[in-house]
C-alpha cells in the first residue's frame, strides 16, 4: 500500500519530524536542579519536590508553573514524545498532519496565551463555501457556521433549533466544573442523552443531528452519556466572563473549530517540553505510586523518583493502570472504572490541491453512513496541498477493530468519495491515527460519563488522595475535553500542589 | 473499639482460620509437573502450558479442568489467599463469617456439583417468620418468599407485581449470555433502568422497591445500569433446562438466597486451591502479559511464567490494570473501561443468640434509610449464636468512604437497631468487609454495564485476544454475577483453551 501510513496497535508513537523552537522572546525557565538529574545507571533514582505523571499539556503546564514557583519537578512520560492526545501524525513524507486535538476557538484563553508565549502562530480554519450533508442515501449542500447550526428546515429538521435551545437553557443552570450541584442534577443524570432526545417529539432528522452532535463532539453514541454530562460539556464552552453555549461548542466560525496552529498543535507541547529540558523523562511508564512516612516513591520503567507530591496528569481510565499504595479512596478507585474514553480515529487523505475549495465546499460534512461521519479541511495555511481529515467515530471505528491498514484506507476513501466525489478517490497518500487502541490514551477525545457517574463520583475527579493530585482535561471546569481545559487543569493543580508543599 | 474488626483499604486479606479439607472421596489430581515447580531463587522463572491469572472460583475451576485434561497450569494470585470475592471474614475470635459471595439456590448446578465434589455441605438459610420493611420512618412486618416478593398491597405497591411481571416477560426474549442479540436490545440498552422504572405510572412505593431490587442485587443505583443489563441478569437466573426469572433471582425460598455452605462459602475455593497444590502462587499480582513468537510471558511480583495460553480470570475492570503487549483489541480495551464494579460492604453483628428469631422475624429486611439497606440472618447452622449481616450498598458505602472503623460500626448498628430493636444495639462483636476500596476486586458483587455497553462491547467479554482468554463470572451466561457463573466460566474457558492448544 504505497503512501499509506497505518499505525495499528502500536504502543509508542514517534514525534515525526518536529522542531523544538526556543524563541528568544521566551523567558527562560530555571535550570533543572542537581537533585533532579539522572544517575548514569540504567535504573535511575532521583528526587524532586513533585513528580508529574504524563507529559501532555496538563502535566507540562503543571510542571512549568511549579518550576516557576521554585519547586523541583520531574515529569515521567510513558511515550517517547510529549503531547498525549496532541499529536502530529506522520504522513510518510517527512511532514505531519493533525492526528489528535487540533483546534482552538474563542474563550479558550489559556491555550491562546500558551501558544503566544511559545511563539506558535495561528490561522483560520478553512470555512468558505458550503458543507456536505449526506443522509438516507442523498447528498445535499448547506451553508452554516458549523456542522449542525443551520441545516435547512425543508430537510425536516426545523425542530433541531428548539432542541439545541432547550439544551442551552438547561446548560445555563449547570455550575461549571461542578455539574452535580445543578438543581436538576439528579433528574438529568438519571437518563441518557438518547432518552432525552427521544422524549421530545423530535423529527428523525433532528434526532440524527443530535446523535451527530454527540458523535462529533465526544466520539460516543447518544446512549453512552448522561444528559447531565452533555449539559456540563456545553456549560464548559466558555470562560470566566462568557458563559458556555452550544454554538461555541459546535461551530467553526466563532466556535471551537475556528482556528488552527501553524506547524500543528503538537508544536505547543513539543516547545513546552523542550523548555523543561531533561526534567521530562520519556519511555518511562509509571507502574506504582507508594506513599510512606517520608514522602512518595514513584516507580517507572527505568527510573524511580522520591518526591513530596505527585500530580497524575492523565485521564481517569488510564490512571487506573497505576498501582497505588496505600489504595486510593473508594470513590476515586471507582471513578476510574467509570470514566471511559470515546472511540475515535482521524483519517487523512493528502491531495495535490484542496480540490473541494474549487467546488465551492468548505471540506466540512456530516454523514449517516460510511466509516467517516464528520470531515474538515486540514490543509496547511497556504493551501499548497489539500488535506482532508475525517473522523471515524464510535461504532464505525469499532467495526474496524480487526481491519487491516488497507481496509481502513478503503473505508476512509469510500467515505471521502461519497462526500466529495471521485476526485477524492486517489490521494497522493493517506494516514490515520487510531486512539481507541492506543494504550497510553485508551481512546479519545475525552473521558465520558454514563448516568449517575458525575453526581455520585464527579467530586473525585479533582479531590486529592493524600499527596496524590489530579490533573488532565477531564478535571477542568471550562473547556473540559479540550486543550484549553488541559492547560487550565495544569494551572489549577500547580497552585494546589504549591499550596500543599 | 473492643470486638470490632475493621478492614479499611487493606491490600491483602488473610484467609482467617481455615481448614483445607482433603476428603478421601476426592479423586486426586495429578501431581504438578516438574516444569511447573518454582526455582529456589526469589524471582522464580517457570513454564507451563497455561497461566491462569486469578485464584477465584473461575480461575481455580479452569485450572482444575485443564489439569484433568493433561495440561500443565500455573495459577497466579495477587492476594495471599484463594477465593477472590468469596471470603471468610475474620470475626476476631478465631472464627469467620461470610464476607463475600455467600448463597446458592436452585438451578445453580455447577456450584452445587463442585461443593459436593469437595465435600462442602449445605444448609437452608434461616427464613422462618416475617421480614422487616422500613420506609418513610415507619417499620412494618410482612411475610414473603423474598425481600420484595409479596409486599402488602395496602402499602401502595400493588403495581410492583406488574412491573416485575413486565421485567420477566422482557427477560424471556433475551438470549442468555448474548443479550445484545435480543430483538429489542437497542431500545433496552439505550435507557437506564431508572428511566424504564419511571416511564410506567408506578407508585412511589413500587419505585422504591424496584430501586431496592437493583441495590440488593447489584449494589448500584437504578440509573447506573441499562435496562438491558437488568434483563440479561434476570435471564441468567436459570440453567439449560429452566429459563431464568425474577423470583429465582430475588427470593430466599426457591431462590438464589435459599441455601448456605457449612463452614462458609470460602471452603469451596480453599479446598479446591489445596488440591491444586503449589500450582497456585500467592502474593503474585500479575503486572504484564507479553505475547511473542514462542508464546506468552506472564510477569508477576516474584515470578515469571512462560506459557502457550493465558486465562485472565478477573473482572474486566481489574483486568485493565495488567499491561498487555501487544495491546489488546480496542473493543476489549474499551470494554475494560466500561464494566465497573458495584459498591458494597458486608457489616456483621455477632450476638449471643439470634434474638430476632424469638421475635418471629427471619432477620431479613429492606430499608429506605440508614447505612444498611438489606439484611440476612447469617447465623451458623445450629443457631448457637446469632449473626446479623447487613449490606451497605452504593451511595451508603460511598458516604462512608472516609469514615473510621468506629463510625462504620456505629452506622451499621444504628441500622440494625432501627430494624430489629434495642436488642441489636450491643453485639458481642462486629466486623465488616468493604469491597469498594479493596484493590484486587475494586468493588462487588459484579461488574455492571451502563447503557450501550452490552450491545457495543458485550462480545468482547469472552472473545479471546490471540492467546489471551477471558473467564470470571462476568463472562458467564447463566448466573452471571454469582459463584455458579464463575464456575461455569471456568469450565467454559478450560474447554476453549484446551481446544486451542
Amino acid at each position: 500500500m504505497p503512501g499509506t501510513t497505518g499505525i495499528s496497535r502500536r504502543r509508542m508513537l514517534g514525534t515525526g519530524a518536529l522542531t523544538a523552537a526556543t524563541g528568544a522572546a521566551l523567558a527562560a525557565l530555571p535550570a533543572a536542579p542537581a537533585a533532579a538529574r539522572t544517575e548514569p545507571a540504567g535504573n535511575a533514582s532521583v528526587s524532586a519536590d513533585v513528580v508529574v505523571i504524563g507529559a501532555g499539556l496538563s502535566g507540562l503546564t503543571a510542571a512549568r508553573d511549579l518550576i516557576a514557583a521554585g519547586r523541583s519537578v520531574i515529569v515521567l512520560e510513558a511515550r517517547e514524545r510529549p503531547g498525549g492526545r496532541v499529536y502530529g501524525l506522520p504522513l510518510g513524507d517527512g511532514t505531519t498532519s493533525e492526528g489528535g486535538a487540533e483546534f482552538i476557538g474563542p474563550t479558550q484563553d489559556r491555550i491562546a496565551a500558551l501558544a503566544q508565549e511559545l511563539g506558535v502562530a495561528t490561522f483560520t480554519t478553512y470555512n468558505t463555501g458550503k458543507n456536505v450533508y449526506y443522509r438516507n442515501g442523498k447528498r445535499s449542500l448547506y451553508a452554516t457556521d458549523g456542522l449542525l447550526g443551520s441545516v435547512p428546515p425543508d430537510w425536516g429538521v426545523i425542530d433541531l433549533q428548539f432542541a439545541m435551545l432547550a439544551l442551552g437553557n438547561m446548560a445555563k443552570t449547570v455550575p461549571v466544573g461542578e455539574p452535580w450541584k445543578a438543581a436538576k442534577a439528579e433528574e438529568w443524570d438519571s437518563q441518557t442523552f438518547h432518552t432525552w432526545s427521544r422524549s421530545s417529539s423530535l423529527s428523525s432528522g433532528a434526532r440524527f443531528l443530535l446523535d451527530a452532535f454527540i458523535s462529533a463532539t465526544l466520539s460516543v453514541r447518544s446512549r453512552d452519556v448522561s444528559l447531565l454530562y452533555v449539559l456540563h460539556y456545553i456549560a464548559a464552552a466558555g470562560n470566566e466572563s462568557t458563559p458556555g453555549n452550544v454554538d461555541r461548542l459546535i461551530n467553526t466560525k466563532n466556535g471551537a473549530q475556528e482556528t488552527r496552529f501553524v506547524g500543528g498543535s503538537q508544536e505547543i507541547p513539543v516547545r513546552l517540553a523542550a523548555r523543561l529540558g531533561d526534567r521530562v523523562r520519556y519511555n518511562a511508564p509509571v507502574r506504582s505510586v507508594v506513599t510512606g512516612e517520608g514522602g512518595v516513591t514513584v516507580t517507572a520503567d527505568g527510573i524511580t523518583v522520591a518526591a513530596q507530591r505527585v500530580v497524575v496528569a492523565m485521564s481517569p481510565a488510564i490512571a487506573a493502570k497505576i498501582d497505588f499504595s496505600p489504595a486510593l479512596t473508594a470513590n476515586r478507585m471507582q471513578l476510574m472504572q467509570r470514566y471511559p474514553m470515546g472511540s475515535v480515529a482521524k483519517f487523512v487523505g493528502v491531495y495535490d490541491t484542496p480540490f473541494w475549495r474549487a467546488d465551492g465546499l468548505t471540506g466540512q460534512s456530516v454523514a449517516d453512513s460510511g466509516a467517516v461521519d464528520t470531515t474538515f479541511d486540514n490543509s496547511p495555511p497556504d493551501g499548497s496541498r489539500g488535506i482532508l481529515m475525517g473522523f471515524i467515530n464510535q461504532s464505525n471505528i469499532r467495526a474496524l477493530d480487526d481491519a487491516s491498514p488497507a481496509a481502513i484506507r478503503k473505508a476512509g476513501l469510500d467515505s471521502f468519495t461519497l462526500l466529495f466525489g471521485e476526485k477524492a478517490a486517489n490521494p497522493a497518500r493517506t494516514a490515520y491515527q487510531r486512539w481507541d487502541n492506543e494504550v497510553w490514551s485508551g481512546g479519545g477525545p475525552v473521558g465520558i460519563a454514563a448516568p449517575g457517574v458525575l453526581t455520585d463520583f464527579g467530586a473525585a475527579l479533582r479531590a486529592p488522595c493524600g499527596p496524590v493530585h489530579w490533573a488532565g482535561t477531564e478535571t477542568s471546569g471550562f473547556w473540559t475535553g479540550y486543550m484549553d481545559g488541559a492547560i487550565r487543569s495544569g494551572e489549577r493543580v500547580a497552585k494546589e500542589v504549591h499550596a500543599a508543599l
